[in-house]
């Protein structure tokens, strides 16, 4: 993109940020709007139009003389690409400008296994996708990655991911952008799924934290509307916290009392074959819990207030409104949450928890998809980004 | 404000928002890179100059013809007030639109003799600052103020501070926005001191906490560039969260444990005091510090660690480039802060603080001024409010 390209950009963007609202507007409503002339509207207005962002639809009641034609956002003229990868899974979906998916597909493919293997799935997949949803390459927009591993999300590389061999500092969005053309928006699958869960559930709450428990436990932090990864990329990183009665309990990160080591799934199923009950998994311990185990449920209620003593410091610093608990182990019915429920309410100032909701995730299995898709749209139509978007592949 | 003045208006933001960076530019500059008409720019030049925030310097060289007239943002044009309520003196200063303090005045009055006292000074002593520094009360754009309790942000009113008898829900932005016809900001003490002590020694980090120590603990948190107030505006609240050696400690919120129990000025002196060692203030254990009693210097850094292992707890969530120590505390030498870096270094993941910096407060007792003075200027400079500061009083 010229200079000229980024000057003309701004009247575009302006147009564009206007009609994202989904009202139609005539181009003299636009003039009026903006202050810009009416042939500076009128040829933006065929450039966004020309890059599939906006479409006419029927003509406005006229005063008389030519009828004028109205403009609305196109939400399925272009898309984007989503792909959520998983400790033993990848899904990806094509989704349109408003982040639903309108088809998708999923494999089992251990992310161990490498990138190399997982992301010629993706590219196989994704055109094939791309073209059983009627779009071509040209119509993509951007792709939002999620990764189940730290992301330096600037680069759009894994950065020393435990559970990811052969990925650490792996260029995932150099490779997809080599393949696709457009950008790739990398993060991890915590940031991803609190993108998706605002967007489906809660998508006027400005302050949200999402809580993953399952195999790990992390968070994503939306403070003042917008997902927080901190100076490093790390922002939300709860699983390593300190937990006071754990500080006999060794971690995987070479510390004693963490948070991962006494609430995730496999340490409640440690715990409890520590006292003969058979368990190694997650799964283990929901099944468990659900024929009613009362071992299982006093174990899953006591990792409930492990977690949250922990959100008890969030909700000091940060003042959430809404808390999501999610994962595998959300599914172990209402104890977890029970157990979170009692140590906030019992620990907290009453002015942070006077307004506070802890709840179960709504969008569950689909929040990572919808998340992908929702970092790639929220990148292309940032008021930085849109002027790219209308030039790409045009 | 009507509706025409706001549609003008997004012609003038947008040349604002660009001269902002100190640059001078001629009219035909601005209208190539706004893509505005010649007439639109000089109209809308022509009202931030009468705003007092543009003015004309020397003619750019010519290449012939009529010279071109170059504008620049006038910094000092306008003015803003700054308020900083302590516990026992109230400062105010009239500060350039950089924030710079101008001119400034303070006086000792216990914030415990109520509103009426405290505000009728800032009222009397606002106005004289101003003559003094040469402007009007049209010249004033707005006012900050810092509180030493809770304050709902949102409509300035502080909300069960403890130290503040007959403030509670007192409305402080609405009785000085009717004496000085200009919008209020009010905000905490904390809150205030992280932006001052960021303009003023970390401009260019995005991501920093300030932590006070003083009779109280609390923070301020930025992210992303912006103040952090959560959804009731109590983020940053750090001095309830639960530390691990406090579980017998009462606190006078009335759980036990908490972080303002074991490490605030009072507490120090408290447990010093316990051991015969007569003390009973902030004051007291910061002389006995200089004084070299040991007794004293091992309780300060063992404080150091209470205060850190909360902050690890932070930098895991938040992940901050820099935590500042500030509040009277921080004045006991090193030895807070030792304690401080031993917990949050040991106990952190290494992505976390592989850059973080943990330093004392460069601004010191200036923090609070500088602070209040930007609170104002990011309000009417953000781009909702630029065309009301434009208007008003002009």
């Amino acid at each position: 993109m010229n200079a000229d390209d980024t000057l003309r950009g701004s009247a575009s963007k302006e147009l564009f940020q206007i009609l994202r609202d989904g009202a139609p507007r005539t181009r003299s409503e636009l003039a009026t709007l903006t202050g810009f002339s009416r042939s500076t509207v009128a040829q933006r207005v065929e450039v966004l139009m020309r890059g599939g962002l906006l479409r006419p639809v029927g003509d406005a009641a006229s005063t008389g003389g030519r009828p004028s034609t109205q403009f609305v956002f196109n939400t399925t003229g272009r898309v984007v690409l989503a792909v959520d990868v998983g400790a033993s899974h990848v899904k990806i979906a094509i989704s349109d400008l408003r982040g639903r998916p309108l088809v998708g597909d999923s494999v089992a493919i251990e992310v161990a296994a490498g990138p190399e293997e997982v992301l010629s799935w993706v590219e196989r997949s994704g055109i094939a996708l791309l073209e059983t949803a009627g779009y071509q390459l040209a119509d993509l927009v951007a792709i939002g990655v999620g990764l189940p591993g730290p992301v330096e999300h600037s680069t759009g590389r894994p950065i020393n991911p435990p559970i990811m061999p052969g990925w650490n500092r792996y260029d995932v969005a150099g490779r997809l952008r080599a393949s696709f053309g457009v950008e790739v928006l990398v993060d991890n699958d915590v940031n991803i799924m609190a993108l998706g869960e605002r967007e489906l559930a809660w998508p006027d709450v400005d302050h949200l934290m999402f809580v993953k428990v399952a195999t790990g436990i992390g968070s994503g932090v939306i403070s003042s509307g917008s997902l927080q990864r901190g100076d490093q990329g790390t922002a939300g990183d709860i699983g390593h916290i300190f937990v006071s009665r754990g500080s006999d309990v060794l971690c995987r990160c070479g510390n004693r009392g963490c948070l991962e080591a006494l609430a995730s799934g496999p340490a409640i199923a440690s715990a409890l074959s520590s006292r003969s009950i058979t368990a190694s998994t997650s799964q283990d311990v929901i099944d468990l819990v659900r024929l009613g185990n009362l071992d299982a449920i006093q174990a899953v209620r006591q990792a409930g207030r492990d977690v949250g003593e922990v959100l008890t410091a969030c909700v000091s610093l940060i003042n959430p409104a809404v808390i999501v608990i999610g994962g595998s182990m959300a599914q172990a019915g209402e104890h977890l949450i029970a157990g979170v429920r009692e140590m906030v309410y019992s620990r907290s100032m009453p002015l942070a928890t006077g307004h506070l909701q802890i709840t179960q995730s709504r969008a569950g299995a689909d929040a990572a998809i919808l998340g992908a898709s929702m970092l790639a749209i929220q990148f292309v139509f940032s008021p930085e980004q849109v002027d790219d978007v209308l030039l790409l592949g045009r």
